[in-house]
């Protein structure tokens, strides 16, 4: 349960009932279920004329999952340099098939990503063709997910156009029946104006922080594929894992960068393959 | 027949009148034939002016044909890779001139363009040209459907400035004959909002959905055109259909890749071409 | 002259005139030169300010130039690669400099065009650098024509932004001079909105519109140059006419590819440099 | 003095107190000191915040700049050209060192970009290093002065929203201090949207149109810088004049191409490095 | 201290709490305490639902980080241009090693980036590489502090939409309430109002403002990245500090370019490696 984002709902709806019970003694003429059911239904209703269905009823989904925890910091990214940095060292010691029970042991949200890699490195291509086809899968995939972005964006722009829609029907009978009394005027604006309120609070409370969160979710894991696609290739290159561990840590805000020699908890390897020179481990 | 996008427009035009309905005795004040044909009038005119007009009638055509039932979901990919996979392990077996017969078995909307991707093929182009004349074609035609998602966008924007146009002269006529006499004001004004709703309803209901949903359609259109070019282009190549199938997996939905083992129902290949290593095959 | 354009010109200020004739007995309210003035004087003082005068010049000749007709349909551009087709035959028969008399015959509005890319191939430029030369050509064009589609945008958003500073003026004289007399409003009102009304209009039916086609044809007249480029360059580099036609063909629509063996009405050469293998000729 | 300008920002303004002069008698409520203190400050103060007070100067001083004249036509991009083609033939017949003599002539703007370029021809760079040296200048450059074209833009956004605010300030104060008595709107009101007006006449008269300007001439510029690029790299590969005549037209509107027998009076040389086969001199 | 964006602020506020006090004497009218907490409450809570908790706590920070001292000015990027070149000159005579006890003296801001580049150098990497890592590690930095600068253009388009939503309860409320009796109209819209008006104040004059100033402040970061990149590639090529000269100074206003023959106040190297031919020193 993510905390923060389920405070930021009760927070922002809080805020809106809390005002109105302050300012009047009928708070109830802001609760229209006719109003509601215009506005919520009729973005539905463009919505699943606009998209297919399958994508919509993710994209639905995804409101309800943005409540969900997510967690990959930057500390999640240090453990991912950490697994390749291992396997390397592993390979350099046992072998490439020694990759395929470790592979396997991989679970969560990325292990089939994991998987795919591995078994690209096993089938034996070289590192620039399993770079090609790891940064194919992410791309596709980014894209694939980026449309549910695009249809909580287009239901953030939709909502308050249906509230307008709303108002304008509102509008019209009031003025139509007003007949010359303008005391009818009052009420009848208000109730015409709840459905813009309505629009309003859809879009700003629930479809654009959806999309907004989905998005930063997206990036992140298209940014974390990256890291893992540039240690696969190098792996499958049979890079030295110092080489590994500075093009993945490049990838790294400074202060989380992976450190072999710290983290590892092992002395730096002496004249080890050449790649680092002597100077350095003085 | 797209019985989602076809409940959809009718909910959301269903949600419209209901609410009309619900809350006034005379629902005939927002039918207005004049109103209409300004502002759907005043649309077509402008579209016809801003686009050559064989395009805006390939874009009228479009809203029509996003009704219909279009179904080129993650299975129909994974069969795309299944069919070019069938054909490497053809070629491997009675040479590319088998090519030519299968080819001719294919049919429906993408039928055209494999035809035209194995015919490159048999024209003895390699792997490279291939591809680059297949992108090529994906690329044109992309850009040739998107003028209609282009036009569809446009009329979008398009049509509730028209019915501010409406809104205006309803006001100036009622504000110039009001005479001072306010009771007049309720009606004029009634009449007056009519076209900006119908504008609105317009653009919210019918042409941004639909400029929507075709951009989706094409968008898929290109995806796969992309899948595809990818296996005929390794085809040209002669790969092995294990690399066929890697490479084409990377374009598709982890849940859909397509699996040689397991879908072409045969134990894997011993020893074959050194692609996979033994240790897989275990 | 392009009688759609002309068409919807025609229908878009009809409608508009049409439906204020129906609506009110005094339709001189809508017609007020000082206003015209503010509008169109504003909006062409704005654009004079912001770009160079001969830009704008241009632009503002550009909207007449689209009433004109302009038909480079997809037909034509199956003509095109008839033409480097027919070329391409001729210089395997006579050699390269039988292409200097063809050239001179071309005419119309890329004839300078081909005879520049002509000239690149007598000079004996290889097809890359034939190429990289006819495509810096292509954009440089595109891009200095595009400046005024920019003109034309940046018009259709001013006309609104100085309709609405009439109406500001209206407003405030009209609420300046009111003087505790509602009855005044309405014909003070009616006055003030008419430059908003004229600048829509002008935007809607004149600016965009006219930016939009001229873009339009912009982006066709790249598209076709793009295709004879392809074509040029791969006759430097004496490319089999096949070949040539297979990749022009990838720019163009499937339904109007051009077909060496039906419209050049000859019998399929036979075993003729092996680019197409026999199997095809059966 | 760009006479164009200046008669554009006098027709703007003209047109606009001649509307309110013709309008009213009592021009004077257009003049409001405390209105244009509150827009303009809270303008200038808003763009000190987001941009480095650098930056905002530039930005400030480019408004005037733009009255000033500034004449790169086609003519100018020709004349370039054969400054260049000349130093090709002078290349040929002295050496590279005759450069160094010619690039000190140069003068005006681009003086320092010229002898910037030959200085890194003279230094011995070939010509994909002088490219590539020559080509981060163009762009970085580039860069660096559209901050001042975004300043203006953020600036043209905010006027119009500091004259709401002054709005929403006038008509606070206004509504609150009614009391019931309606006589006293018309007047509050008009004082009220003086400022809107004022935020719309500086965004559309004075910010939009200099960032406008000023970015037609800085692509202008890039445009000019990239020609002389291509240019300066042939010449430090020692291309022959004919390639660089070629290669530097592409950049050019076809009808102020550089022709070297034409504007160089010097009749075509005969069978030269075999740059130009006899069948054209012919 | 920014001293100009501080005096911004004090302007901007000055100008628009100024203006309230002139022309009101009951300027306590324009602060209600609820309306604020609704406005900055219900933008805070979007926010913090739109954006994963850790970043909107950034972006908070980086408000306040604004109106820190920030120079680096063009001066600055003079100096990072003669440190390269020193180290240039010191690699020469004392070899890569010497670079080590150098780049540990760094300090400031991009120590660590510098830093991180000379441990590449000396891990024995080519420039290609090196450029290759760093550029990695600049744009990948970017993104993550971009961040915070969409977390900023949120809030700024945020803030108005919940002054909006406060306008529209109290409107509803008002006109809920108002039973016939017009002279109630004016104080509760006057209140209702307020929110729009801090709505607007916040963005243009804090959020927005704060936007920009970061995403500079980025843009100037990245640019100073490049530069840096660019040399210490360079350098683990060995390249002459001439060649470094000319590309760094690439990345400079020309007004600000490093010179070595004047700046490091030697006499020009003579016959030295054969990058400057002799002419130059002449």
């Amino acid at each position: 349960m993510s905390f923060n984002t389920f405070l930021g709902v009760l927070a922002g709806f809080g805020l809106f009932f809390g005002s109105v019970m302050l300012s009047t003694d009928n708070a109830f003429v802001f609760i229209d279920s006719a109003s509601i059911v215009l506005v919520l239904g009729g973005t539905l209703a463009a919505t699943f004329i606009s998209y297919e269905a399958r994508s919509v009823m993710q994209a639905l989904n995804a409101i309800i999952s943005t409540l969900r925890l997510h967690r990959v910091g930057q500390g999640g990214l240090n453990a991912e340099v950490g697994r390749v940095i291992r396997w390397a060292y592993l390979v350099q010691k046992e072998g490439m098939l020694a990759l395929d029970a470790e592979a396997k042991k991989t679970s969560g949200w990325d292990g089939g990503f994991l998987r795919f890699g591995v078994e690209l490195i096993l089938t034996g291509y070289g590192g620039e063709e399993v770079r090609r086809i790891l940064a194919n899968t992410i791309e596709t995939s980014f894209e694939r997910n980026m449309v549910r972005v695009a249809i909580l964006r287009s239901m953030a722009a939709t909502a308050p156009a249906f509230g307008m829609i709303g108002t304008l029907v509102g509008l019209v009978i009031m003025l139509d029946e007003m007949g010359g009394d303008p005391s009818a005027l009052g009420p009848g604006l208000a109730v015409a104006l709840i459905t813009t309120l309505y629009g309003i609070l859809l879009a700003r409370l629930i479809f654009a922080p959806a999309a907004s969160k989905l998005q930063q979710r997206e990036e992140i894991a298209r940014h974390r594929g990256y890291l893992i696609a540039e240690g696969l290739s190098m792996l499958a290159d049979k890079a030295s894992p110092r080489h590994i561990q500075d093009r993945m840590n490049s990838h790294l805000d400074p202060t989380v960068r992976y450190d072999i020699d710290r983290q590892l908890k092992r002395p730096p390897e002496k004249g080890a393959a050449g790649t680092r020179p002597a100077t350095r481990a003085a």
